[in-house]
């Protein structure tokens, strides 16, 4: 089954506190949009890239995206997360069938055996996403209380990428604009609609960078790999 | 109103993949006890310490806490971490009537700001918890599948110093252990009986060091602060 990526780069990253929006800083030396296509590019069954960028950084991320060993295409994003990944899906081949993972570059250091498993569990079920077990205590909160404590066993956190049979995620997303609903991920889409969405073990190496901090975080994972 | 800490740290910390317990883990040259004891003493409503750690680490513990600049008790934790809190209960002077906080040495850098924000609500609703907002998209899970994504606008991590009027703290924990209830954490002692939690905001600095990789970022945070 033919399975692209569309690779999600046109978040502004306000808490990087930088002037480039946040796929076009730099990390030990490449773009995070570089590293990120890169790292699903590397996974065997993907095919082809699609990189959804501000509109005004269209240009630069086809010049940094030229020496990708696979096909990427570049076209400008939307306001809302949403906006850029239907954007993203419309820039598929027509008549495209196969399985589409959705990632954010701000997740450069995703594993080619998280994409590949990601991948053969969206072909089994239709849908998956990568999930990571909370840390933390988690609270109900409310006017200033706090309203109970949730069973942290039954929760997780999601990470991408997010694989999805392109007939049902396109449905989803279909219903998700005529309905007016704001998605912040694309399994969410299809929960709404009631399809199963399976769940793969994510993992602590795919944080999503959000801060400095975080950045300089993935240097020194990124040192370390080298044996600096 | 008399205020005194209870310095959780008789954690064994198995995440940091050490030998020694993780509070005598040493961060920029002190260790996670002495730091965090520090800290709670640091804070003008602070008039003691009483640190629970191993039974085999009592006597270095005394040492280490020593040259504190507010009496700091040090006593032997139990098995879980309600019985290392009331470990902690019980050397309170006995007629104490005050505020009692509760906080983990693995969190060393909370702020003095921190500590006495979580005194005053205390003193003022009985009970206060510092949270932070979740940064992920958070999911239910159940059976390998996503059941659903959660409203995180109503959900919050906890933190710690957890802050109780002694009498409700003692009353909650008597009622949790006649009960043979595990609780995550203080608040929800009192969470299940009814009573009143305030909320105030926690800090992203004051992380639970919990990885090698969070100690590396608090060393960081450390070496930023002396301009180094």
């Amino acid at each position: 089954m033919d399975t692209r990526a569309i690779l999600v780069a046109a978040g502004r990253g306000e808490r990087m506190g930088a002037t480039r929006p946040k796929a076009f800083l730099s990390l030990a030396g490449q773009t995070l949009l570089e590293r990120s296509a890169r790292a699903l590019g590397a996974a065997p069954s993907i095919t082809a890239v699609v990189a959804v960028v501000p509109a005004s950084d269209v240009d630069e991320a086809r010049d940094l995206c030229e020496a990708l060993a696979k096909p990427c295409v570049v076209v400008a994003g939307g306001e809302r997360r949403q906006d850029s990944v239907r954007a993203g899906l419309a820039a598929l081949p027509s008549g495209f069938e196969g399985v589409v993972l959705v990632h954010d570059a701000a997740r450069p250091l995703v594993s080619i055996a998280l994409v590949e498993a990601v991948v053969q569990a969206a072909r089994e079920h239709g849908a998956a996403i990568p999930v990571v077990p909370l840390a933390d205590t988690i609270k109900q909160v409310g006017d200033g209380r706090i309203a109970g404590t949730v069973d942290r066993d039954r929760l997780a956190a999601a990470q991408t990428p997010q694989g999805f049979r392109l007939d049902l995620l396109a449905r989803a997303y279909e219903r998700a604009f005529a309905d007016g609903v704001v998605v912040t991920d694309e399994s969410m889409a299809l929960e709404r609609l009631g399809l199963p969405v399976a769940c793969v073990p994510g993992s602590s190496r795919n944080r999503k960078l959000t801060t400095p901090d975080d950045l300089a975080w993935a240097e020194r994972v990124l040192r370390a790999d080298l044996g600096a």
